[in-house]
């Protein structure tokens, strides 16, 4: 554009109120910053778009400007829960959750550490996760924003995290599954935390050969009862029931119209077992023959009342409604399902049922109306081999969309729509929920597992945002060697077209599932208060300590060490102790100013702690070698940091 | 702006050639996409500056676009290194060193597990990290991008990443010293991986009383033989050099013209050892005493040519020059510098360094030409109380700039400037090399330590972008709880002035200092071949298993099952041992296809390990419970991918 051009569209834009910086031409492509970085010349530096122009300006978030919306995604294998602000997709922080992680000091103080090992499993501690789905607690079917639930698929546990102070309070779980993938899900006030198993086996942990598949492996689900009052799981009051050895999957909690019941998708009724050293088909062809399996429909209050009356037996310490009982008293029902279905997503309105099939094309959706009028007049079209009954599939739903290949999940706007995730053709497809028609997709790069939409599986869904996690990244990144990250893509949900804003790694584990909340239904605490809180406990900690009151006392069960941190010196930052003593450090952060973090390490003792303001922790361990160790503040405090370090002295024991 | 306006406006952009999209100013704020997302009404949504606008358009990296640079930065005590795409911020991996990480199953197979494990400490096994400096390797002083070395200040260890597939493949320690702090630096060549102590010990691990400090304790300086052929550090042509109790702190290799000299920084050359229980000043009080500390100059060809002469004592299995030697042999010499120093920066010409002292209010410019000739007239102006000579301060300085408070750490760009992190103040100071004055200077938030510029700490810098490292966010991101992230802000240097472009929180861990490499320079592997090959010694490993060639087999040393993985089964799928066999998994992934990667964990075994295309592991495990444990895949890998699994089955123990 000639000079003169520029000038009069510059000089027309200042007459209109659009800067001339905004339309102006320069020719200073990698100027610095506003003053001369004009739009043209930075498309150009940087070959952007005009779709990219607008998605930058969608997702850009400067400085002390929050992000609009939480995103927490499970983190997979790594055990921990991402916390993802949206439409930044800034991550914000790791929550160390089923994996011990010294940033934090999870599991590296006495009482994280009694968090994790309460998630033992055969009297063994278990150090990671296959963490699935994260559930936001909910009031009336919306989150609240007070606590999320996630899942261990691998080692069957679920754990409780306090959106106060974004740590995991505790980890519960039961030996009478041996894995779980239905985890986690809330009911609609969170009367219930929904654990259900996906590859079946002996109940309670016992052997039997896998030749007694049909008769001795099992599933089951359970049921967490949560005690919002004080934050935790009641496991008392927890329990069980048991299911058919299909391998159940996916699951949702009904809300409104279905509240009270659960659904819980399911594959390989074919009861394949594999044995591809043996002259069997693997797992994934033995498990996709029948054309049909089955969701399982469970009434958890009638449940609830049969366990409380007592109609279970315990198994590996849990209530369990034994698989007769629960169809004796008609708490479970079958509904055919197209071939190795994956999602199960309930509408906001509660009324309908979505599944998708991984082998399918279709996203069925399931009345509820209907189904309640089959089980309510006990009209079935058959029995499983396990008795259980059968609704007619014809019966009991509306429709089918024709969504394309290998619809698997969904989730809800606020218009009416419905978006579901295509693996196989790697797309979203929009499609209305009045109609069952697809009314556009998007492709996605590569591979989409679950989606997330704003407040998207409440009974109040935002539209505005979707993300498509993406399983698969293969060159969207620069290259980090064989193992990739995956990739989230933020999509607008804001017109009639789905747009992608923002293309984000996902730079450790795989994340499942999420779910996106508005910011501002948190109210996350600044510091600890009163000083010398235990946050396992919310509670000051008996062993706190007082500026002023710092002490080291020899007692019965060892060396205590009081000890205050402040910026920037420890008190006492001299500790001496004999070779082979049991020693108990009990710091507390005397401070209360935000962000006014510390930590303590021991060198080569393998301990490090995260001391937030007004923070206590202990920490527990025998002195067993002697030396010069020096301990030091780990978190950057103040200009005088490296100076916060003292000496942990370990005379040796005379011989 | 009126609609007539508006349209005017848009129709002569378009006669010169950009879109109406981007001056058009349509009332559709949130409209979908760039089709109606213009930019008035866009940054009237979001309230977005023009200055936002620019920054936004200078950072946003659409889907499929690779990021320019690569920053690698510590990741503080969470033990791992964060890999981050410049000028997008997006991490796009966390590469496990020193903390095990199930996702990578780094320390969950055998090999990775012996690599972790060689950083064992006093016979304990240490599973985290305070990782403080990353060095890429180097030639002629410029970034390779073939390997990146990373330190562990808590533990003293040096780790070795290979950046062809971003995995850790070695850790090396000594127990010469307890804490490390100048670590890792190279030599221009990478001839030597440097660790220089931080707080004083008894050399060895020798216990000895807080009062015999100045007698007993010693810093030391370890210089690391890396072997670039084998891709790792060799132990045994390894050595240290004896230091004085001082608290060495940060370090940095000569280049060019100072090839050849190490240059290390020390603060509390007042020997404070705290004793805030015992009457004692803390020592941030105790070692802020003397006006000057001092900076060592150590001549490391001849120190290395001494090592190679036997004038060495063993200690803790590492040759040591003593300081007596080190004296005696001219290889050792301070020079001092203003109270507190903390940064030691080589200009990329290699004749100067600067010095940022925390509680001065200089950089400090250090001629080489002036100490060079001071050392090689021995024209001293003293000695320390151990007898190391002092060069003389006015004589060794070409001069000093007037910063501000506390500045830190320096970095260079291409242009002749300098960029000054100041801690107290929140700013970084550009200024001129050649005056020594300040050009100008940037807010940033908050507490900035380290930053760290294109290439810029190479022998040639690119200028382009810089990272102030904040120590304190505050208030910048939405709250996560008392704990919070730090601070990454991309800074522009392209233009005379700074201009901050994007605030990036850090999600886990306290990164130190980073180093920022050419994208282009780094050439990762993107699958692992041939087929079978371990990635801790790049061969086939003799373990690996071919398709069509599993089997199990019961030897002396246990049962070993030999396993391929290839989407969407194992085989075998079924594995059966008795309870107390000894198991050797060997699990092949028999892949080729870019991101095709499968994992492996068995439930309550505590096991996961990730199967990379091409990738062989080996688990071994007591089979000491006896069940049913279900195996699967834990990477998503097909469609087909739930049904990738197997059962592990443990026949019960005869009594």
């Amino acid at each position: 554009m000639s000079r003169a051009l520029s000038y009069r569209l510059a000089r027309l834009a200042s007459t209109v109120g659009i800067s001339a910086v905004l339309v102006g031409c320069g020719t200073d492509a990698g100027g610095g910053g506003a003053a001369s970085g004009d739009i043209a010349a930075l498309m150009k530096a940087r070959n952007l778009t005009e779709a990219d122009v607008a998605a930058a300006l969608k997702t850009y978030t400067p400085t002390g400007k929050h992000d609009e919306y939480y995103t927490f995604a499970s983190g997979g294998h790594s055990g921990n829960l991402i916390v993802i602000g949206v439409p930044s997709m800034r991550i914000h922080k790791y929550v160390a959750v089923f994996t011990p992680e010294p940033w934090q000091g999870f599991s590296y103080g006495d009482q994280s550490t009694q968090v994790l090992d309460a998630g033992a499993r055969d009297g063994r501690r278990i150090t990671w996760a296959d963490m699935h789905h994260p559930a936001l607690s909910e009031t009336a079917g919306d989150y609240d924003g007070k606590f999320i639930f996630v899942n261990d698929k691998a080692n069957p546990r679920i754990a409780v995290v306090d959106l106060h102070d974004f740590v995991t309070k505790q980890i519960v779980g039961s030996e009478l599954i041996e894995t779980d993938h239905g985890a986690a899900f809330v009911t609609p006030n969170t009367e219930y935390v929904i654990e259900s198993s996906q590859y079946p086996a002996p109940l309670g942990g016992r052997y039997a050969p896998i030749e007694t598949y049909d008769d001795e492996y099992r599933g089951a689900v359970i049921l967490w009862k949560f005690d919002r009052e004080r934050g935790r799981i009641d496991v008392a009051k927890s329990f069980a029931i048991e299911l058919p050895p299909y391998m159940q999957d996916l699951a949702d909690a009904g809300k409104k119209a279905t509240d009270g019941y659960l659904f819980i998708n399911s594959f390989n009724t074919e009861r394949a077992t594999g044995g591809t050293a043996e002259g069997r088909p693997p797992m994934e062809a033995g498990a996709s023959q029948n054309d049909m399996d089955y969701m399982h429909i469970i009434d958890w209050r009638k449940a609830e009342t049969l366990a409380n009356a007592g109609r279970t037996e315990t198994i590996a310490d849990m209530r369990v409604i034994r698989l007769d009982t629960a169809i004796d008293e008609g708490l479970l029902h079958f509904v055919p399902e197209p071939k190795s279905p994956h999602g199960v997503d309930i509408t906001p309105d509660g009324k309908e049922i979505v599944v998708g099939g991984k082998l399918d094309t279709h996203a069925t959706v399931y009345s509820w109306e209907k189904m309640k009028a089959l089980i309510d007049a006990k009209d079935f079209a058959g029995k499983d081999a396990y008795g259980v009954p059968i609704l007619d599939f014809e019966k009991s739903i509306r429709g089918q969309c024709e969504i394309g290949l290998g619809p698997l999940h969904t989730q809800f706007d606020d218009k009416g729509f419905a978006y579901t995730s295509v693996f196989i053709e790697s797309t979203v497809a929009k499609w209305s929920l009045k109609d069952l028609k697809v009314v556009n997709k998007v492709d996605v790069h590569y591979n989409i597992g679950h989606l997330v939409a704003a407040e998207g599986d409440t009974v109040s869904p935002d539209g505005k945002y979707l993300i498509a996690m993406n399983k698969w990244a293969i060159d969207r990144f620069a290259k980090v060697g064989p193992l990739l990250p995956q990739n989230f893509q933020l999509v607008d949900l804001s017109g009639e077209e789905m747009r992608l804003l923002y293309d984000m790694p996902l730079p450790l584990g795989e994340p499942h599932y999420a779910q996106m909340i508005k910011a501002d239904k948190l109210e996350p605490i600044d510091v600890y208060s009163p000083i010398g809180i235990d946050p396992y406990t919310m509670k000051v900690d008996p062993n706190s300590v007082a500026a002023g009151k710092e002490r080291i006392e020899r007692k019965a069960d060892g060396v205590h060490v009081y000890m205050t941190a402040v910026r920037s010196h420890f008190t006492p930052d001299i500790v001496r102790v004999q070779q082979g003593d049991q020693v108990h450090l009990h710091v507390t952060n005397v401070e209360q100013a935000h962000d006014a973090t510390h930590g303590i390490c021991i060198g080569s003792y393998n301990i490090n702690v995260s001391l937030e303001p007004g923070k206590h922790t202990n920490v527990s361990f025998k002195a067993d070698t002697s030396g010069v160790y020096p301990f030091y503040c780990t978190e950057f405090c103040s200009a005088l940091h490296l100076e916060m370090a003292g000496y942990f002295l370990v005379e040796p024991k005379g011989d």
